[in-house]
């Protein structure tokens, strides 16, 4: 049985917040289709809807760093996931960065501060 | 200043994920729009967006547990936020529990293994 989320909410789309399951470092937002929610519960690896791409979106697929997914949570609406991962490759970000969030507001600008674990260019052959 | 924020992919609205600054744990996803935004950053309280009652909200406003802001941190696309609060009396879930995330999804049903910190009919008055 695949839980019933609230897709109708936000467009069909229900955001995935993405956390280390050890730990507990938010990775990224991602969003769910029905589709994706299915065969991420089916395959316990994160599967996603790509806005950018408009596809569907196996995380990793390209860099080999797939999420395996060790606890699902649900809020309290049921129109919000959280998933608890193990990120493969230590990287959730297409940057290279550990974390989508490597950014920290001071003083009115941005400070990167994350972890980079690699280099884009070379995992993704300089293709973004 | 204010960061710029990609307001324009989501209908005007940036979700941020809220997050206790020191524990870690994922507290609930809520949306900004301009308005909260510049508001969250200029008094350090976080403020939101309400979707369902269409208006800014304060969270806190009625049951006075705020969120006072102790990290900004935006992500690679700034298309999303992550607030680290402090989460005054402990709770950020209307339900009285001190995350939304208190349900884990559990042999294709969710089972609720979160801390129940208020009893809401006590909070709002059973408005809710």
């Amino acid at each position: 049985m695949t839980p019933n989320l609230d897709f109708a909410k936000n467009g069909g789309l229900v955001p995935a917040v993405v956390q280390d399951h050890q730990s507990g470092e938010v990775l990224m937002l991602a969003y769910l289709n029905p589709e994706s929610w299915k065969l991420t519960l089916e395959t316990g690896i994160a599967h996603y809807w790509s806005r950018s791409r408009a596809k569907l979106w196996k995380k990793g697929e390209q860099s080999g760093n797939v999420q395996e997914v060790r606890e699902v949570r649900v809020d309290c609406d049921a129109d919000t996931v959280l998933l608890r991962v193990r990120q493969v490759g230590g990287a959730a970000c297409h940057t290279g960065y550990r974390s989508c969030f490597h950014r920290r507001l001071e003083g009115g600008g941005l400070v990167t501060d994350g972890v980079r674990v690699f280099d884009p260019g070379q995992v993704y052959g300089g293709s973004r």
